[in-house]
């Protein structure tokens, strides 16, 4: 049995592709769905402002979209949840949200000045090269598809091949295709990984031992297993010395009556990047901040103001929006921005982490390469590109590599 | 018995108040404290930037928060609390908070810019010639009772009079105070003021009829009283045509480990008055926008905007700070900004409402009101001088007076 150690969106989809591939799988978490995956805004945008010139992650993305519309449809038909809108289509814009409110009716990049405006043609270039579509926009351009823009944008970057989900729906509809499948979903903490202490698998990880129930409950001391994925986001760090860290982002959900907008906005206001996610249900989705403030969710006054002036700037109409929501959560960063997904160097232990900003966008290429598929891009994810900090909880025996960057990590 | 409809600060107040002077007396509130007390901030500072002209609600103001101390001592004695912070003095800011929270710390209006500098300067005479104590401050003198304001403060004003209590508190303490005495609070709403409709009583208010719960508990289905006192606040229009209307404000409460403040700060920014009230347990309420939208409660992107940015502007190391609720409520405005405090002109029927943003600051003064007490004082809130509007709720039988402004109340 692989033990899948993490409820989040990658730790969900993983154990949901690999039960469908005929794998006895058991997830343990102490609250599946409520960490990152709960705040995110679910943007599934390759190209984004800031990750434009990592082509490798870029591939990924790319990559990871493409699978995004089966995924979603395999997903709603095992969930028994009615389809999702899994085409672009001029229609869907507003309409009633089905499945896991897929839908891919493209991302407008707007600009505001000069800078903002020649980042954007750089942008398009490089898209261009790549083969990706885009359509660069003037300002009246932009406002004929997204009437409430703010009359200040003077030009757009459409990526009409771009998507987004409903990261809610998405982790709801894996765990109840995970129930229909008799996947069982331990709700405990795993407090560190058991390793073989003697004869020939030596170190190698061989199950976990979990918390005690804070309420008492009945929850076993440990699970055995033959392999564990550790699928923890940023609390891989501390159970086996993997090297990300926690970027906190505040994100917001704004209520509205009537659809404000028909696809994602983004642009780069104060210098931040700032974005707007419509779902289904009428709620815009605004995000997000980037703090690297340790393991601290705090929603903060400042992190709000940000977000609040950054979106009045994009959309003026925001302001009479009810606000539905406040949330922060902590993003798995890397050294080098890539995911670490595969074998961990340690026998037993597969890793399944690090996706930083990308974890729903990267869900299912994910699962995909932990299956054996698409081994070029499972390359660039290889957890041997970093050595983890040797340290109590650290892989016993490996090297230290001084070069790989993981001094930062702490 | 007199029945009291409305279990706001106002009406908890005046429950109290002619229980302990020996009359029965009975609350009836769907909800007790979570309407306008339930937001408000709790200043009692009876000069305010938008208000000092008005000379009869400054009087109102000072008499009640003269009544304050001595209230907050009484009531936290009633409801089994140990005693309140009852004095101003230098040594209370940051202290454990005790009782309803109450200090009297003082205000401290600061000014940015030269007109607001002039405006401190005419608020300072104009409290001189009433003999109110208060201080003319330079920017650095402020910034020496509160480091962490905003360095561009370039003077202020310090009423070391004012005072403030946690609202919430308070209506906490009136609750369990009546509990104590006694004093039965219904659970349920009040679908309309019955009336005497023969006999020499006519149109005699001698009682209320209550809609039927909502979870189908046992409700009666009507309460017979000697006497109605409406302390319905903003619902008090549509129970008797009274001439109040809904101006909402949304407020923000910011949890800090540190107290940032050691008195209320309040300051004109961007033409709007914001103000900062810090709290016993370190909880720093940031209000409050004033909107005329109608029974609205919601709490909008705008709004909070607003709210973010200008408490940034006053004290910039907001932003650190935790977001720990935001929350809406509605103040029943009157034409003239005068609470309606007193009989109706219908038999059976007083009105205590109509008291603005002045609710928890005049609910000592209004409870006095009632039993006898200030009658000069009395003269001003009398209900009298405005002649409700005539309509299918409204007070049978008395003249529509078109000079008294009552048309803006539709």
């Amino acid at each position: 049995m692989e033990l899948i150690v993490g409820g989040g969106i990658v730790g969900l989809s993983v154990a949901w592709r690999l039960s469908r591939a005929g794998r006895a799988v058991t997830v343990v978490d102490p609250a599946p769905a409520s960490g990152a995956s709960h705040a995110a805004a679910g943007m599934l945008a390759p190209v984004s402002e800031v990750s434009y010139t990592e082509e490798p992650l870029l591939r990924l993305g790319v990559a990871s979209l493409r699978r995004w519309p089966s995924f979603a449809a395999e997903l709603a038909a095992d969930a028994g949840l009615p389809p999702g809108v899994l085409a672009p289509s001029p229609g869907s814009s507003g309409a009633p949200s089905y499945g896991v409110d897929f839908r891919a009716d493209g991302t407008l990049d707007v600009a505001f000045g000069a800078d903002d405006l020649a980042a954007l043609d750089e942008l398009a270039a490089f898209m261009g090269k790549l083969g990706l579509p885009v359509e660069r926009l003037t300002g009246r351009e932009c406002r004929r598809l997204e009437p409430m823009l703010a009359p200040s944008v003077r030009g757009g970057l459409l990526a009409p091949g771009d998507a987004w989900v409903d990261p809610r729906r998405v982790t709801s509809a894996l765990l109840a295709a995970l129930e229909r499948r008799g996947v069982p979903v331990v709700r405990a903490r795993v407090s560190r990984l058991l390793r073989a202490s003697e004869g020939p698998g030596d170190g190698a990880v061989v199950g976990v031992e979990l918390a005690a129930a804070a309420g008492g409950g009945a929850v076993p001391a440990e699970i055995q297993a033959d392999g564990v994925v550790l699928a923890a986001g940023v609390w891989s760090a501390e159970l086996a010395g993997v090297p990300v860290r926690p970027v906190k982002g505040q994100i917001m959900r704004l209520r509205s009556a009537e659809p404000l907008l028909s696809r994602c906005v983004r642009g780069v206001v104060h210098g931040a990047p700032v974005y707007l996610v419509p779902r289904g249900d009428g709620e815009l989705v605004v995000g997000a901040t980037q703090e690297e403030l340790g393991f601290d969710t705090r929603v903060t006054a400042g992190g709000l103001y940000e977000l609040l002036r950054d979106a009045r700037e994009l959309v003026p109409g925001v302001t009479e929006l009810e606000v539905a929501e406040v949330v922060a959560g902590l993003r798995p960063g890397t050294p080098d921005n890539l995911p670490l997904i595969g074998p961990s160097g340690t026998p037993g232990l597969t890793l399944a982490t690090g996706h930083h900003r990308g974890g729903v966008l990267l869900a299912p290429l994910t699962a995909a390469l932990l299956q054996g598929e698409e081994p070029e891009l499972a390359a660039l994810c290889s957890p041997a590109r970093h050595h983890p900090v040797p340290g109590p909880q650290g892989f016993g025996g490996l090297p230290y590599d001084k070069t790989s960057g993981s001094e930062e990590m702490g």
